[in-house]
């Protein structure tokens, strides 16, 4: 069933929606009909489910049925702090897949070993590219909300947004790590919230995980294949929604 | 560190292997030097540790110093299969992404939903370009053999393909199904092969998850949240590696 997003919208039974802009552009393009039922979520895990009423100058009218709690939406907030890859196509890799499988926040970051060195108005750009993407990923996939997707050129900015979860994890492919099954089975489940952080094409410096350490991140490991940066979030947050009963 | 597949091949220690053709070509744009240690893996799980020793008009000339067992290959041999993607990056992510998280095999169908419809010329260019995309992939994640990418323009081979698995998963976004972590817990540990079966972008037909069932799929559900027709298999082969411990 087609969805939209309409944020912070509070309809009551009965009433009527308009859906314009973007959205409208959008119901066209998906051949919306009257009579057709679509779903408009307010971006904060209420569903107004509607039929559309018919097509308007002013866009797309809807009639709310009825309201109700979305469903799709996990029990762990996950944030994905990620390391900037060089390749654009990546970054929106990360950001769509990452949507997909329950993500509630994205941030990229800059580390020592990060090729890619944005100026400030190609992350403006990124960034409204990078919603834009998030939020068709959360229509596609059902979601309750879109997460924010953010940037940082500092990665002690990174540290400190993973720092502030109930489970912070550093995925890290050398040196001294513990594996990301013991970690996960003895406190993924009930955890509220959770961080997963990756590294960039060139991985981490060996004090960027040691900084991490120290500040309550679980170094692990993700086996003995090596991942692409833009497959590791993904991978980890598969195995972090599995481990916390929100794949099934 | 770098890595090839010589397929079949068998150097006693001391030995000298040369890197011809692609491989060459490949050591060229890695800019290899003299004295830099390589792997060169046999595509059968076994690694030849060597050194570079020169350059000549035959390719690029290396010595043996040791063989070892690939310790990057998982515990289960896990066939994807996925049905055809309309779009082809979404089949050639498929391949890279299930290849670096482990996938033994690949096999591409096409179901009644599928839109995708290759001609036999098509489909013999797709598969050289597939496999090529494995192939780079198993040597970036430090695989010890290459996943075989096949397809079949018949449904019935892709159950068939499952079905002779130890654990033959069916993924399916509604009906009857059960949750892909009840069936892990109780069937992953120890199973020594697996099968994931995905839909293409339409998904399945009742019958088609109906069929799968009666030839002993278990059909599962993987969450609330519908999942692209490409990012499904990759969730799922995850959720799999964790759960049989080859994601530590």
């Amino acid at each position: 069933m087609a969805r939209f997003f309409i944020f912070g919208a509070n309809y009551p039974q009965g009433g009527t929606v308009i859906l314009s802009g973007e959205d409208a552009e959008h119901a066209r393009v998906l051949r919306l009909r009257v009579g057709e039922e679509i779903v408009i979520s307010d971006g904060a895990g209420r569903d107004f489910n509607c039929t559309v009423r018919g097509f308007t100058g002013a866009g797309v009218e809807a009639e709310v049925n009825g309201i109700a709690r979305n469903t799709a939406e996990p029990s762990v907030a996950v944030t994905v702090v990620a390391g900037l890859p060089k390749q654009a196509e990546r970054a929106e890799y990360t950001v769509q897949k990452c949507t997909e499988c329950g993500a509630t926040k994205l941030l990229f970051y800059r580390s020592h070993r990060c090729v890619a060195d944005p100026g400030q108005r190609s992350i403006e750009k990124k960034l409204a590219r990078w919603q834009r993407i998030a939020e068709e990923a959360a229509k596609q996939s059902g979601r309750g909300m879109v997460p924010e997707v953010a940037y940082s050129s500092d990665f002690g900015a990174a540290l400190e947004a993973g720092r502030k979860t109930a489970l912070p994890l550093f995925l890290y492919e050398t040196g001294e790590r513990a594996p990301l099954r013991e970690v996960l089975e003895a406190e993924a489940p009930g955890a509220g919230s959770a961080a997963i952080l990756t590294g960039p094409e060139g991985g981490f410096e060996p004090y960027e995980a040691e900084l991490a350490r120290r500040l309550g991140f679980r170094v692990c490991a993700m086996g003995p294949r090596i991942l692409r940066c833009e497959t590791a979030p993904v991978a980890a947050l598969a195995a972090l929604m599995y481990a916390t009963g929100n794949l099934s």
